[in-house]
Protein backbone atom coordinates (compact mmCIF):
# COMPACT_ATOMS: atom_id res chain seq x y z
CA UNK A 1 0.00 0.00 0.00
CA UNK A 2 1.48 3.58 -0.90
CA UNK A 3 1.02 6.21 1.35
CA UNK A 4 -1.08 9.14 1.24
CA UNK A 5 0.05 11.96 -0.81
CA UNK A 6 0.05 15.65 -1.09
CA UNK A 7 -0.81 15.96 -4.00
CA UNK A 8 -1.80 19.19 -6.64
CA UNK A 9 -4.22 18.36 -9.69
CA UNK A 10 -5.37 20.07 -12.79
CA UNK A 11 -4.16 22.93 -12.21
CA UNK A 12 -3.89 25.08 -15.48
CA UNK A 13 -1.00 27.36 -16.24
CA UNK A 14 -1.49 29.84 -19.45
CA UNK A 15 1.66 29.68 -22.31
CA UNK A 16 3.16 32.67 -20.40
CA UNK A 17 2.86 30.98 -17.29
CA UNK A 18 -0.24 32.65 -15.06
CA UNK A 19 -2.24 30.45 -12.73
CA UNK A 20 -4.76 32.85 -12.34
CA UNK A 21 -5.58 36.25 -14.56
CA UNK A 22 -5.01 39.77 -12.56
CA UNK A 23 -8.20 42.11 -11.15
CA UNK A 24 -10.34 38.60 -8.95
CA UNK A 25 -13.30 39.43 -7.73
CA UNK A 26 -16.85 38.01 -7.41
CA UNK A 27 -17.04 37.99 -10.92
CA UNK A 28 -13.68 36.87 -11.74
CA UNK A 29 -13.27 33.35 -9.38
CA UNK A 30 -9.81 33.39 -11.40
CA UNK A 31 -9.40 37.03 -12.21
CA UNK A 32 -9.69 38.74 -15.42
CA UNK A 33 -9.49 36.50 -18.22
CA UNK A 34 -8.61 33.37 -15.77
CA UNK A 35 -11.66 31.06 -16.79
CA UNK A 36 -9.60 30.15 -20.56
CA UNK A 37 -7.06 28.44 -17.93
CA UNK A 38 -9.99 25.91 -16.68
CA UNK A 39 -11.55 25.41 -20.42
CA UNK A 40 -9.98 21.90 -20.52
CA UNK A 41 -11.91 20.39 -18.26
CA UNK A 42 -15.88 22.03 -18.60
CA UNK A 43 -16.44 19.95 -21.21
CA UNK A 44 -15.66 16.70 -19.63
CA UNK A 45 -17.82 14.06 -18.77
CA UNK A 46 -15.82 14.48 -14.91
CA UNK A 47 -16.60 18.42 -14.69
CA UNK A 48 -20.08 18.15 -16.08
CA UNK A 49 -21.16 14.95 -12.95
CA UNK A 50 -19.82 17.72 -10.33
CA UNK A 51 -22.11 20.23 -12.03
CA UNK A 52 -25.06 17.09 -12.11
CA UNK A 53 -25.49 17.35 -15.29
CA UNK A 54 -25.42 14.41 -17.78
CA UNK A 55 -22.91 13.77 -20.83
CA UNK A 56 -19.98 15.26 -21.34
CA UNK A 57 -16.81 14.42 -23.33
CA UNK A 58 -14.37 10.99 -22.55
CA UNK A 59 -11.20 11.44 -23.59
CA UNK A 60 -7.66 12.21 -22.15
CA UNK A 61 -8.27 15.34 -20.16
CA UNK A 62 -11.57 13.73 -18.61
CA UNK A 63 -9.59 10.28 -17.66
CA UNK A 64 -6.71 13.06 -16.00
CA UNK A 65 -9.91 14.82 -14.24
CA UNK A 66 -11.36 12.15 -12.80
CA UNK A 67 -7.95 11.37 -11.57
CA UNK A 68 -7.44 14.65 -9.82
CA UNK A 69 -10.86 13.63 -7.44
CA UNK A 70 -9.94 9.86 -7.20
CA UNK A 71 -8.79 8.90 -3.40
CA UNK A 72 -8.93 12.40 -1.89
CA UNK A 73 -9.73 12.86 1.98
CA UNK A 74 -8.82 16.48 2.61
CA UNK A 75 -8.21 19.67 0.32
CA UNK A 76 -6.02 23.03 1.32
CA UNK A 77 -7.10 26.03 -0.42
CA UNK A 78 -5.68 28.85 0.12
CA UNK A 79 -7.89 32.31 1.53
CA UNK A 80 -8.16 33.49 -2.33
CA UNK A 81 -9.82 30.30 -3.64
CA UNK A 82 -12.12 30.51 -0.90
CA UNK A 83 -13.53 33.81 -1.62
CA UNK A 84 -13.02 37.08 -2.57
CA UNK A 85 -13.42 38.77 1.04
CA UNK A 86 -10.08 40.41 2.30
CA UNK A 87 -9.30 40.92 5.97
CA UNK A 88 -11.12 40.22 8.76
CA UNK A 89 -14.09 38.47 8.05
CA UNK A 90 -16.99 40.92 8.01
CA UNK A 91 -19.92 38.14 8.81
CA UNK A 92 -20.07 34.34 8.00
CA UNK A 93 -22.43 35.24 4.82
CA UNK A 94 -19.70 33.98 2.60
CA UNK A 95 -19.84 30.38 1.98
CA UNK A 96 -17.70 29.82 -0.95
CA UNK A 97 -17.47 29.62 -4.53
CA UNK A 98 -19.74 26.47 -4.67
CA UNK A 99 -23.00 27.54 -3.51
CA UNK A 100 -24.80 25.29 -0.84
CA UNK A 101 -23.29 21.70 -2.07
CA UNK A 102 -19.61 22.35 -2.73
CA UNK A 103 -18.17 19.72 -5.12
CA UNK A 104 -15.20 18.68 -2.09
CA UNK A 105 -17.36 16.40 -0.25
CA UNK A 106 -14.64 15.77 2.87
CA UNK A 107 -12.80 18.31 5.22
CA UNK A 108 -11.22 21.23 3.30
CA UNK A 109 -9.16 23.36 5.23
CA UNK A 110 -8.75 27.28 4.43
CA UNK A 111 -5.74 29.30 4.95
CA UNK A 112 -6.54 32.64 6.67
CA UNK A 113 -5.06 35.33 9.10
CA UNK A 114 -8.71 35.57 10.06
CA UNK A 115 -10.21 32.90 12.64
CA UNK A 116 -14.02 31.59 12.00
CA UNK A 117 -15.78 28.68 12.86
CA UNK A 118 -15.92 25.83 10.99
CA UNK A 119 -18.52 25.72 7.86
CA UNK A 120 -20.33 22.71 7.47
CA UNK A 121 -22.03 22.57 3.78
CA UNK A 122 -24.49 20.14 2.18
CA UNK A 123 -22.52 17.01 0.82
CA UNK A 124 -19.97 16.71 3.15
CA UNK A 125 -17.48 19.44 2.39
CA UNK A 126 -17.11 21.28 6.26
CA UNK A 127 -14.58 24.00 5.21
CA UNK A 128 -12.08 24.69 8.32
CA UNK A 129 -10.26 28.01 8.69
CA UNK A 130 -6.53 27.77 9.57
CA UNK A 131 -4.88 30.80 11.23
CA UNK A 132 -1.33 28.84 11.73
CA UNK A 133 -0.25 28.68 8.48
CA UNK A 134 0.73 25.78 5.91
CA UNK A 135 2.57 23.33 8.36
CA UNK A 136 -0.50 23.55 10.68
CA UNK A 137 -3.07 22.93 7.85
CA UNK A 138 -1.27 20.18 6.32
CA UNK A 139 -1.14 18.41 10.08
CA UNK A 140 -5.12 18.67 10.33
CA UNK A 141 -5.50 17.25 6.69
CA UNK A 142 -3.45 14.64 7.42
CA UNK A 143 -5.22 13.76 10.69
CA UNK A 144 -8.81 14.17 8.74
CA UNK A 145 -7.63 12.35 5.19
CA UNK A 146 -6.51 8.88 7.31
CA UNK A 147 -5.28 6.97 4.77
CA UNK A 148 -6.01 9.12 1.30
CA UNK A 149 -4.40 11.69 0.05
CA UNK A 150 -4.94 15.35 0.35
CA UNK A 151 -5.18 17.93 -2.35
CA UNK A 152 -3.75 21.05 -2.19
CA UNK A 153 -6.04 22.58 -4.70
CA UNK A 154 -4.53 26.38 -4.90
CA UNK A 155 -4.67 28.87 -5.74
CA UNK A 156 -1.04 30.06 -6.99
CA UNK A 157 0.21 31.61 -3.53
CA UNK A 158 -0.36 28.47 -2.03
CA UNK A 159 1.54 26.33 -4.48
CA UNK A 160 4.40 28.51 -4.22
CA UNK A 161 4.24 28.40 -0.68
CA UNK A 162 3.41 24.78 -0.19
CA UNK A 163 6.13 24.11 -3.12
CA UNK A 164 9.13 25.89 -1.68
CA UNK A 165 8.77 24.12 1.81
CA UNK A 166 9.43 20.89 -0.68
CA UNK A 167 5.17 19.87 0.90
CA UNK A 168 4.24 18.56 -2.23
CA UNK A 169 4.58 15.07 -3.56
CA UNK A 170 2.89 15.41 -7.04
CA UNK A 171 2.18 18.43 -9.11
CA UNK A 172 -0.38 17.44 -12.18
CA UNK A 173 -0.37 21.09 -14.20
CA UNK A 174 -2.78 21.66 -17.27
CA UNK A 175 -1.28 23.79 -19.37
CA UNK A 176 -3.45 25.59 -21.73
CA UNK A 177 -2.06 27.62 -25.15
CA UNK A 178 -3.62 30.58 -24.20
CA UNK A 179 -1.81 33.86 -23.36
CA UNK A 180 -2.86 36.01 -20.07
CA UNK A 181 -0.52 38.69 -20.19
CA UNK A 182 -0.71 39.65 -16.21
CA UNK A 183 -1.60 37.85 -13.63
CA UNK A 184 -0.07 35.35 -10.79
CA UNK A 185 3.02 33.79 -12.05
CA UNK A 186 3.72 30.50 -10.91
CA UNK A 187 7.22 29.69 -11.42
CA UNK A 188 8.71 33.28 -11.35
CA UNK A 189 11.86 32.59 -8.58
CA UNK A 190 10.75 29.16 -8.20
CA UNK A 191 13.85 26.61 -8.80
CA UNK A 192 11.91 23.42 -8.69
CA UNK A 193 15.09 21.21 -9.99
CA UNK A 194 16.81 22.72 -6.40
CA UNK A 195 13.65 21.97 -4.70
CA UNK A 196 13.97 18.27 -5.84
CA UNK A 197 11.19 18.23 -8.50
CA UNK A 198 11.22 17.09 -11.92
CA UNK A 199 9.41 15.77 -14.66
CA UNK A 200 7.74 12.60 -14.59
CA UNK A 201 4.93 11.93 -17.06
CA UNK A 202 3.45 14.56 -19.95
CA UNK A 203 -0.15 13.29 -21.35
CA UNK A 204 -1.75 15.10 -24.36
CA UNK A 205 -4.92 16.00 -23.80
CA UNK A 206 -7.79 17.10 -26.00
CA UNK A 207 -7.50 20.83 -24.66
CA UNK A 208 -4.53 21.03 -22.42
CA UNK A 209 -1.08 19.20 -22.23
CA UNK A 210 -0.75 17.29 -18.80
CA UNK A 211 2.20 17.85 -17.63
CA UNK A 212 3.39 15.26 -13.66
CA UNK A 213 5.64 16.63 -11.44
CA UNK A 214 7.33 14.45 -8.80
CA UNK A 215 9.87 15.15 -6.09
CA UNK A 216 12.56 13.00 -6.22
CA UNK A 217 13.23 10.53 -3.00
CA UNK A 218 17.18 11.87 -3.24
CA UNK A 219 15.72 15.10 -1.42
CA UNK A 220 13.85 13.94 0.71
CA UNK B 1 2.45 37.33 -52.56
CA UNK B 2 2.90 37.53 -48.84
CA UNK B 3 5.25 40.90 -47.59
CA UNK B 4 8.04 39.60 -46.03
CA UNK B 5 8.07 38.78 -41.89
CA UNK B 6 9.86 39.46 -39.30
CA UNK B 7 9.81 35.80 -37.49
CA UNK B 8 11.01 34.20 -34.36
CA UNK B 9 11.01 30.35 -35.28
CA UNK B 10 11.85 27.05 -33.17
CA UNK B 11 12.28 29.44 -30.04
CA UNK B 12 12.47 26.42 -26.90
CA UNK B 13 11.24 27.45 -23.93
CA UNK B 14 11.22 24.88 -20.66
CA UNK B 15 8.43 24.18 -18.89
CA UNK B 16 9.26 27.07 -16.18
CA UNK B 17 9.28 29.27 -18.95
CA UNK B 18 12.87 30.05 -19.27
CA UNK B 19 14.41 30.42 -23.16
CA UNK B 20 18.43 29.73 -21.72
CA UNK B 21 20.12 28.19 -18.72
CA UNK B 22 21.98 30.42 -16.46
CA UNK B 23 25.79 30.92 -16.27
CA UNK B 24 26.37 30.97 -19.99
CA UNK B 25 30.16 30.66 -21.16
CA UNK B 26 32.02 28.86 -23.99
CA UNK B 27 30.91 25.21 -22.91
CA UNK B 28 27.35 26.34 -22.49
CA UNK B 29 25.55 28.59 -25.38
CA UNK B 30 22.52 28.06 -23.56
CA UNK B 31 23.57 28.27 -20.17
CA UNK B 32 23.90 25.52 -17.79
CA UNK B 33 21.10 23.26 -18.49
CA UNK B 34 20.48 25.23 -21.63
CA UNK B 35 20.73 22.11 -23.82
CA UNK B 36 17.87 20.05 -22.80
CA UNK B 37 15.68 23.03 -24.38
CA UNK B 38 16.98 21.61 -27.90
CA UNK B 39 16.51 18.23 -27.39
CA UNK B 40 13.83 18.40 -29.63
CA UNK B 41 15.82 19.11 -32.70
CA UNK B 42 18.85 17.25 -32.81
CA UNK B 43 17.13 14.31 -34.15
CA UNK B 44 15.18 15.66 -36.79
CA UNK B 45 16.81 15.38 -40.46
CA UNK B 46 16.83 18.85 -41.12
CA UNK B 47 19.20 19.07 -38.37
CA UNK B 48 21.33 16.49 -39.02
CA UNK B 49 21.38 18.13 -42.70
CA UNK B 50 22.98 21.42 -40.91
CA UNK B 51 25.30 19.25 -40.13
CA UNK B 52 26.47 17.10 -43.21
CA UNK B 53 24.91 14.33 -41.45
CA UNK B 54 22.44 11.83 -43.76
CA UNK B 55 19.17 10.30 -42.22
CA UNK B 56 17.81 11.96 -39.27
CA UNK B 57 14.28 11.44 -37.98
CA UNK B 58 11.14 12.85 -40.05
CA UNK B 59 7.76 14.06 -38.44
CA UNK B 60 6.30 17.08 -36.76
CA UNK B 61 9.14 18.03 -35.08
CA UNK B 62 11.28 18.28 -38.50
CA UNK B 63 8.70 19.98 -40.31
CA UNK B 64 8.64 22.65 -37.67
CA UNK B 65 12.53 22.31 -37.81
CA UNK B 66 12.38 23.11 -41.84
CA UNK B 67 9.57 26.01 -42.26
CA UNK B 68 12.14 27.46 -39.48
CA UNK B 69 14.48 27.44 -41.89
CA UNK B 70 12.54 28.16 -45.30
CA UNK B 71 12.33 31.86 -47.22
CA UNK B 72 15.01 33.23 -45.32
CA UNK B 73 16.76 36.83 -46.14
CA UNK B 74 18.54 37.27 -43.28
CA UNK B 75 19.15 37.13 -39.39
CA UNK B 76 19.23 39.34 -36.64
CA UNK B 77 21.04 38.00 -33.13
CA UNK B 78 21.52 39.22 -30.19
CA UNK B 79 25.35 39.44 -28.79
CA UNK B 80 25.23 36.79 -26.55
CA UNK B 81 23.64 34.54 -29.42
CA UNK B 82 26.57 35.30 -31.30
CA UNK B 83 29.25 34.45 -28.49
CA UNK B 84 30.28 34.70 -24.63
CA UNK B 85 32.57 37.24 -25.22
CA UNK B 86 31.26 40.67 -22.93
CA UNK B 87 32.68 44.30 -23.47
CA UNK B 88 34.63 45.49 -26.14
CA UNK B 89 36.10 42.93 -28.98
CA UNK B 90 39.55 41.91 -27.66
CA UNK B 91 40.59 40.46 -31.57
CA UNK B 92 38.74 39.73 -34.35
CA UNK B 93 39.08 35.84 -33.04
CA UNK B 94 35.66 34.87 -32.15
CA UNK B 95 34.00 34.07 -34.90
CA UNK B 96 30.61 32.73 -33.15
CA UNK B 97 29.75 29.11 -32.23
CA UNK B 98 29.17 28.11 -35.32
CA UNK B 99 32.79 27.03 -36.95
CA UNK B 100 33.85 28.10 -40.56
CA UNK B 101 30.72 27.34 -42.37
CA UNK B 102 28.17 28.56 -40.12
CA UNK B 103 24.66 27.40 -40.96
CA UNK B 104 23.23 30.69 -41.81
CA UNK B 105 23.83 31.24 -45.46
CA UNK B 106 23.03 34.83 -45.71
CA UNK B 107 23.71 38.26 -44.01
CA UNK B 108 23.37 37.62 -40.16
CA UNK B 109 23.16 40.93 -37.96
CA UNK B 110 24.58 41.11 -34.65
CA UNK B 111 23.39 43.65 -31.87
CA UNK B 112 26.24 44.57 -29.97
CA UNK B 113 27.43 48.17 -28.28
CA UNK B 114 31.01 47.83 -30.00
CA UNK B 115 31.67 48.29 -33.53
CA UNK B 116 33.50 45.59 -35.56
CA UNK B 117 34.06 45.39 -39.19
CA UNK B 118 31.68 43.15 -40.89
CA UNK B 119 33.28 38.92 -40.81
CA UNK B 120 32.07 36.75 -44.05
CA UNK B 121 32.23 33.44 -43.33
CA UNK B 122 32.02 30.42 -45.95
CA UNK B 123 28.86 29.13 -47.62
CA UNK B 124 27.85 32.89 -47.76
CA UNK B 125 27.33 33.50 -43.75
CA UNK B 126 28.37 37.58 -43.79
CA UNK B 127 28.21 38.50 -39.95
CA UNK B 128 27.27 42.58 -39.82
CA UNK B 129 27.73 43.97 -35.80
CA UNK B 130 25.45 46.62 -35.46
CA UNK B 131 25.65 49.36 -32.71
CA UNK B 132 22.36 51.45 -33.34
CA UNK B 133 20.08 49.11 -31.62
CA UNK B 134 17.05 46.79 -32.73
CA UNK B 135 15.65 49.51 -35.18
CA UNK B 136 18.98 49.76 -36.92
CA UNK B 137 19.12 46.01 -37.30
CA UNK B 138 15.91 45.49 -38.17
CA UNK B 139 16.30 48.35 -41.13
CA UNK B 140 19.55 46.90 -42.50
CA UNK B 141 18.22 43.22 -42.54
CA UNK B 142 15.17 43.96 -44.49
CA UNK B 143 17.14 45.68 -46.90
CA UNK B 144 19.55 42.23 -47.09
CA UNK B 145 16.27 40.23 -46.99
CA UNK B 146 14.42 41.55 -50.05
CA UNK B 147 11.16 39.73 -50.54
CA UNK B 148 12.96 36.91 -47.64
CA UNK B 149 12.61 37.02 -44.25
CA UNK B 150 14.11 37.97 -41.57
CA UNK B 151 14.33 35.57 -38.27
CA UNK B 152 15.16 37.01 -35.05
CA UNK B 153 16.99 34.40 -33.87
CA UNK B 154 17.39 35.34 -29.71
CA UNK B 155 18.37 34.95 -27.41
CA UNK B 156 15.48 35.50 -24.88
CA UNK B 157 16.60 39.19 -24.24
CA UNK B 158 16.36 40.16 -27.92
CA UNK B 159 13.48 38.70 -28.41
CA UNK B 160 12.13 40.45 -25.58
CA UNK B 161 13.05 43.81 -26.55
CA UNK B 162 11.67 42.88 -30.48
CA UNK B 163 8.39 41.38 -29.15
CA UNK B 164 8.03 44.93 -26.85
CA UNK B 165 8.42 47.07 -29.73
CA UNK B 166 5.72 45.03 -31.55
CA UNK B 167 7.87 43.93 -34.31
CA UNK B 168 7.92 40.63 -34.64
CA UNK B 169 4.67 39.43 -37.26
CA UNK B 170 4.80 35.41 -35.74
CA UNK B 171 6.71 33.70 -32.96
CA UNK B 172 7.28 30.06 -33.03
CA UNK B 173 7.80 28.48 -29.48
CA UNK B 174 8.82 24.80 -28.80
CA UNK B 175 7.62 24.14 -25.40
CA UNK B 176 10.00 21.13 -23.73
CA UNK B 177 8.45 19.20 -20.53
CA UNK B 178 11.91 20.39 -18.93
CA UNK B 179 12.60 21.88 -15.83
CA UNK B 180 15.59 24.69 -15.82
CA UNK B 181 15.07 26.34 -12.31
CA UNK B 182 16.83 29.39 -13.32
CA UNK B 183 17.48 31.42 -16.28
CA UNK B 184 16.88 33.80 -18.95
CA UNK B 185 12.55 34.03 -18.53
CA UNK B 186 11.02 34.76 -21.83
CA UNK B 187 7.56 35.77 -20.41
CA UNK B 188 8.25 37.70 -17.34
CA UNK B 189 6.86 41.02 -17.28
CA UNK B 190 5.49 40.84 -21.10
CA UNK B 191 2.14 41.73 -21.85
CA UNK B 192 1.97 40.04 -24.77
CA UNK B 193 -2.47 40.14 -25.41
CA UNK B 194 -1.33 43.75 -24.70
CA UNK B 195 0.86 43.73 -27.29
CA UNK B 196 -1.34 42.25 -29.78
CA UNK B 197 0.05 38.89 -29.78
CA UNK B 198 -2.32 35.82 -29.42
CA UNK B 199 -2.32 31.92 -30.38
CA UNK B 200 -2.51 31.06 -33.70
CA UNK B 201 -1.95 27.83 -33.77
CA UNK B 202 -0.48 24.47 -31.86
CA UNK B 203 1.05 21.73 -32.94
CA UNK B 204 1.93 18.76 -31.04
CA UNK B 205 5.58 17.48 -31.79
CA UNK B 206 7.38 13.97 -31.22
CA UNK B 207 9.50 16.18 -28.29
CA UNK B 208 8.37 19.62 -28.26
CA UNK B 209 4.65 21.37 -28.64
CA UNK B 210 4.38 23.73 -31.45
CA UNK B 211 2.75 27.10 -30.20
CA UNK B 212 2.52 29.80 -32.71
CA UNK B 213 1.93 33.05 -32.01
CA UNK B 214 1.01 35.96 -34.27
CA UNK B 215 0.56 39.92 -34.01
CA UNK B 216 -3.37 40.56 -34.55
CA UNK B 217 -3.81 43.21 -37.38
CA UNK B 218 -5.89 45.38 -35.38
CA UNK B 219 -3.30 46.85 -33.80
CA UNK B 220 -0.73 47.41 -36.30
Amino acid sequence: MTSPKVRVNAFSVSLDGYGAGPRQDQDNPIGSGGLALMEWIFPTRTWQALQYHEGGETGTDDRLAAESLADLGAWILGRNMFGPVRGPWPDDSWKGWWGEEPPYHCPVFVLTHHARPPLPMKGGTVFHFVTDGISEALERAREAAGDKDIRVGGGVATIRQFLQAGLIDELHLALRPVLLGQGEALFAGLDLPALGYEVARQVRGERATHVSLRRSPRTT
